[in-house]
C-alpha cells in the first residue's frame, strides 16, 4: 500500500499522509513524553539559577535564552569576568533530539552536558562541589532534591539529571512545516513548499534531516570549498584526534532557525540568507541564485515551532550557610 | 466606635479587624488594579528583552531577577563589560508604592527610573535612540507598539511607559503578615507578633511604613551613629547638593526582605539578623540583643508575599535592519 501511494503520487489526502510523511527526510516534532515532572521542575530552577555560577550572574538561560529561541543570540556567548566564548551557542530547544551534545559532541546526551558550562572556567566557572554545597545550603532546595530524588544527600548527578529531563520538554511541535507533513496542505504556500523541493534536491537533508532537521551526523564544515573563518574551534578532531574530524562538526538543528541567529558555530552569518548562500558554496558547491535563497529561507521559517511556555519559575532563597557568589576578584566595597 | 476598640482592646473579631488595622503603621498590599493589560504586556518583553542593552545581554530581569525577589541578590550589581555598580539593585517588588525611585530619589516615578539604566554606560550601556532604533526594527514590536499605543512613530516615552505599567504588576499581597493584619490571628506566631510590637515600640516603623513598609521617605543612613562603609554614594546630597541631605537615602520597602539580601545601600549587610544589629545602632542607638534580633527577624520574614507568578515572554526575533549587539569591544572573531 505505502509503495502504491509512493509510485501513484497521487494526492489521496489526510488520511494516508502520514505514510507519505514517513518518506521525507524530515519528520515531524512530537510533544515531549515520558516526562519525569517532578524533575523537570526541579531542573527549570536550576535552569534559571544564576547561584549555579561564581558570579551569582549566569544561568543556564543566559546563553540558552528561553525567551529567544534558546539561544543567546550572539555571535560568540559571554562568560564569567565578560570572558568571550570560543562558540556560538547552540539552542537548547529540541536538544534531546541531538545524537550527541556540543557543537563537537563532547557530551554524549544533556546529562552529560549540563555539568559542562557550570565548572567551565570560561562559562559558569564554579564547580560541581561549590554548586552542591550552595544547594545544600537552601532547605527550598534539599526538600525538593530529597522529594523527586530520595535519598538523604544530593549529589552532581541529580543536579545534572532534573536540568537535563527540563530540556526534554523544551521541544516545539506544531511548526507551521510540521502541519504540512502531517497532511494540512494550506499550512505552507508555494513557496515555502518550492523552497522545501529545493531544500532535498540540493542536498541539504542529506545532513539536515529527521525530526530536528539536523543533530543526527557529524559533518565537515567546508566539505566541498573552504569555509573561511577567524574562529580555532577544531571541531570533532579536539575529541577525537583524528585527522579526519579537523573542523568536523554536529550538524545543529534547524527547527527554531529563524529566531537561532547568528548562524554556525563561529556565529558569523548574521541571517539567514546569508547562511544559505554560505552552506550552499562551502557544502554542496552551488550558488543559490536570490530567488533560490528566498525560496530555501521562507522553508526555513516554516520550522518555527510553538515556544515552550511555561511561569517563570521562583527561586528558593539562600540562607547564612550559602556561599556567596564572588562576581568580582577584588570588590572595591570589600 | 473607632476610639472604643483601639481603648478598649477587645479582640472584636474579623469584622471590626479593618478598622483596626487603621491604626497600624504597616497596610496591606493590594493587588494591582487599573492596570493597562496592553501596556504591561508589551512591558513584560521589553523588561526581559536584553537587546536593550548595548551587548544584547543585559535585561532589566538581569539585575531586579523576578526569580529572585526583584533583585540580583549581589551587593553591587554586573553592568555592560562587567563593570562594578556602584550601589546595591533595588527590589522591582512593590516598587509602584516607592514614593520616588532609586536610592537617591533621582527619578520621579517607575516610568521615569525605567530609562535611566538603558542608557547607563555602567548598566545597559545602550541609548534611548539605539533602543528606538532596535525596536522599530522588529516587526513584532511595532505592530504592538502601534496596537497599545496608536500612531505610527514610538518613541522613549512609550517604552519607559510600557516598562513600567508592567512593573506596577509585581505586587506581592498575602503576605502571612497581611493575612493576620486582615484578622487572621493565627497566620503570624507569637514570636513573630513579638517581632512585630518590637518593630513598632522600637521605631523601626518610624521609617518603615506604610503598605511597602518603606518607599514613603528618605532617612540618613547613621542617624545616631555614623555608618562606616568603603561605598562613596552620597545619596540624596547628589541630587539636591543639600549638606543635610548627604548619606540621606530612600528608605527601603521590606516587604519580601527575606529574599531581597545583601541589604543596604551597599550591599554589606549579608544577612538579615546582621541587618537589623546595624539598623539598630547607627539608626536607633540601641543594641538589641540576640532575642530581640531573633523576633524581629521572624517578624520581617512574614513580610514575603505571593511573588508575580506569569509565563517567561517570548521575545519577536531580530530582524536584518535590527543594529547587532556590541557585547566585546574587539572581537577576536570579526
Amino acid at each position: 500500500m505505502k509503495q502504491l501511494i509512493k509510485n501513484s503520487g497521487l494526492a489521496l489526502g489526510l488520511a494516508l499522509s502520514a505514510s507519505a510523511t514517513a518518506q521525507e527526510p524530515i519528520q515531524p516534532i512530537e510533544p515531549a513524553t515520558n516526562i519525569n515532572q517532578a524533575q523537570a521542575e526541579l531542573g527549570k530552577k536550576l535552569y534559571f539559577d544564576p547561584r549555579l555560577s561564581k558570579s551569582g550572574f549566569i544561568s543556564c538561560n543566559s546563553c540558552h535564552n528561553l525567551s529567544m529561541g534558546g539561544t543567546d543570540n550572539l555571535t560568540t556567548s559571554i562568560g564569567h569576568n565578560w570572558q568571550q566564548g570560543p562558540i556560538n551557542s547552540p539552542t537548547v530547544l529540541n536538544s534531546s533530539l541531538n545524537f550527541v551534545q556540543f557543537w563537537d559532541g563532547r557530551a554524549k546526551d544533556l546529562k552529560a552536558q549540563a555539568g559542562g558550562p557550570i565548572a567551565n572556567p570560561k562559562e559558569m566557572a564554579y564547580s560541581h562541589d561549590l554548586a552542591i554545597e550552595m544547594l545544600s545550603s537552601i532547605p527550598g532546595y534539599v526538600d525538593e532534591f530529597k522529594a523527586t530524588f530520595g535519598g538523604e544527600q544530593m549529589d552532581i548527578e541529580q543536579v545534572t539529571q532534573a536540568i537535563a529531563e527540563f530540556e526534554k520538554t523544551l521541544v516545539t511541535p506544531n511548526s507551521r512545516f510540521d502541519l504540512w507533513l502531517k497532511g494540512d496542505k494550506n499550512a505552507i504556500t508555494a513557496q515555502e513548499q518550492a523552497g522545501y523541493k529545493l531544500f532535498k534536491e540540493s542536498g541539504c537533508s542529506a545532513c539536515h534531516n529527521g525530526p530536528a532537521v539536523g543533530g543526527t551526523m557529524f559533518q565537515k564544515m567546508g566539505l566541498v570549498k573552504k569555509y573561511e573563518t577567524a574562529n580555532p574551534a577544531q571541531g570533532r578532531f579536539d575529541v577525537t584526534g583524528n585527522e579526519a574530524d579537523r573542523h568536523s562538526f554536529k550538524v545543529p538543528t534547524l527547527r527554531n532557525v529563524e529566531l537561532t541567529y547568528p548562524y554556525f558555530h563561529d556565529g558569523q552569518a548574521k541571517t539567514l540568507a546569508k547562511a544559505v548562500e554560505i552552506m550552499g558554496r562551502v557544502q554542496l558547491g552551488r550558488e543559490f541564485n536570490q530567488q533560490e535563497v528566498a525560496d530555501l529561507v521562507a522553508f526555513l521559517k516554516t520550522l518555527t515551532g510553538e515556544q515552550p511556555k511555561f511561569a517563570l519559575p521562583i527561586l528558593p532563597a539562600s540562607t547564612e550557610r550559602t556561599p556567596l557568589p564572588e562576581p568580582f576578584e577584588v570588590s572595591a566595597a570589600d
